[in-house]
């Protein structure tokens, strides 16, 4: 892999760069012991995960149009809400609840290896969430984004091509010099398929230890990153 | 001026946080010097500037369709190149030249009022810069934004309200909860117009020391300040 064709990073975010199931399970959990109530915090994260990519696909196949993934997320915690038999919450407690995903935290190696990335490359999102969830999420957690893009600017989810030809465009750049990172094989092909370079980072703990991976997968990309750090390692920085 | 009640300060660029005029004619005076040309190096720049709003005005009524700000820069500078007879540059030098906006210097307050308001507000430029010319300049001057907004998300150029209209909503905030920032009067009344708070700082040498405006402005804004320092302290940073 030749870094010098590369100018630009850009990043799946949910998973990759932060741990969306300790933090959504962490962040029920606070409301559930402040309310007084109890579930299973894990399984309430997952079963929230599970209606993501259905939501968005009523997007992608046209029976919806454009809706910013915040508006997406709250049909399907008004959902969740009822089945997991939660009452008592007002509707500021549930907006809260709904922007758990601005407040989800890093992967130990993130903000360390993205500071790495930065110096040499333009490093942007280019995830499924919206632009006030990426920039709220960056604020707190110190993520050092040059430029917030993805979904929202393109008004296409991944892994419709349009989605990541919106980025390149906007960054002035022929996909080729873009390499999209991911710990998500069909993120990174559909991204591949369009022209992008690709880099698969390693996040064996996204769905839980119970559930990890134990050997590190053996796709065909063009950089197997264990980390930010190493992605930073392996691309001169 | 209530600061509790802003989330978010978004930024004219050009004027209001970088030095345009000298860092332009710095530009084309390094290029003359390297290509063997002298010129009046500022009033290339002057003559440059002076090309901007009747260029972005043709897409503004819509005689061209959108054309991002460094494709309008670069049909005034092949204008340019004739009016002063600069002969002898490749592509790759007139690109390099048209990219000049990208190194834009900045005022000499402006990243450390920047970095003292982003510890309170969201802060993103709202440039008819595009989102490309926003992130180089950023990245040579360290302008700590949280996400690049502008004419370029909105596909409408200031003033056209739906520039000012298109921030707010991708910020997911009332345009009552947003504060224009800028040293152009007639920008901070477009963005007054459809809700947003307004602070006018005080750039009297945006022109150059001979056309600098003696005395200080006295605007009808939320805020007026000397620079962004002193907007960060009136703003209780």
């Amino acid at each position: 892999m030749d870094a010098s064709a590369i100018t630009a990073l850009t990043f799946d975010v949910f998973g990759t760069v932060v741990n969306w199931r300790a933090s959504v399970a962490r962040e029920i959990e606070a409301l559930g012991r402040a309310k007084g109530f109890t579930l299973d915090w894990l399984k309430f994260a997952d079963a929230w995960r599970a209606l993501y990519q259905p939501a968005m696909q009523r997007v992608r196949s046209g029976e919806l149009p454009w809706t910013r993934l915040d508006d997406l997320h709250r049909v399907s915690l008004d959902k969740l809400l009822v089945d997991f038999a939660i009452k008592g919450l007002d509707e500021a407690e549930i907006d809260h609840l709904n922007r758990a995903w601005h407040r989800l935290d890093p992967w130990a190696d993130a903000v360390e290896g993205l500071g790495r990335l930065k110096r040499r490359f333009i490093i942007a999102p280019l995830s499924n969430g919206n632009i006030r969830l990426m920039v709220d999420m960056a604020r707190r957690a110190g993520l050092p984004w040059d430029a917030i893009l993805g979904a929202e600017v393109a008004h296409h989810y991944k892994p419709d091509p349009e989605a990541y030809l919106t980025a390149a465009d906007l960054l002035m750049l022929p996909p080729a010099q873009c390499m999209m990172v991911a710990a998500h094989a069909n993120d990174l092909q559909a991204a591949r398929k369009v022209g992008f370079r690709t880099a698969f980072v390693w996040r064996p703990l996204e769905h839980g230890p119970e559930r990890a991976a134990a050997t590190r997968p053996t796709h065909d990309f063009d950089i197997m990153a264990d980390d930010f750090v190493d992605l930073a390692r392996q691309l001169g920085c």
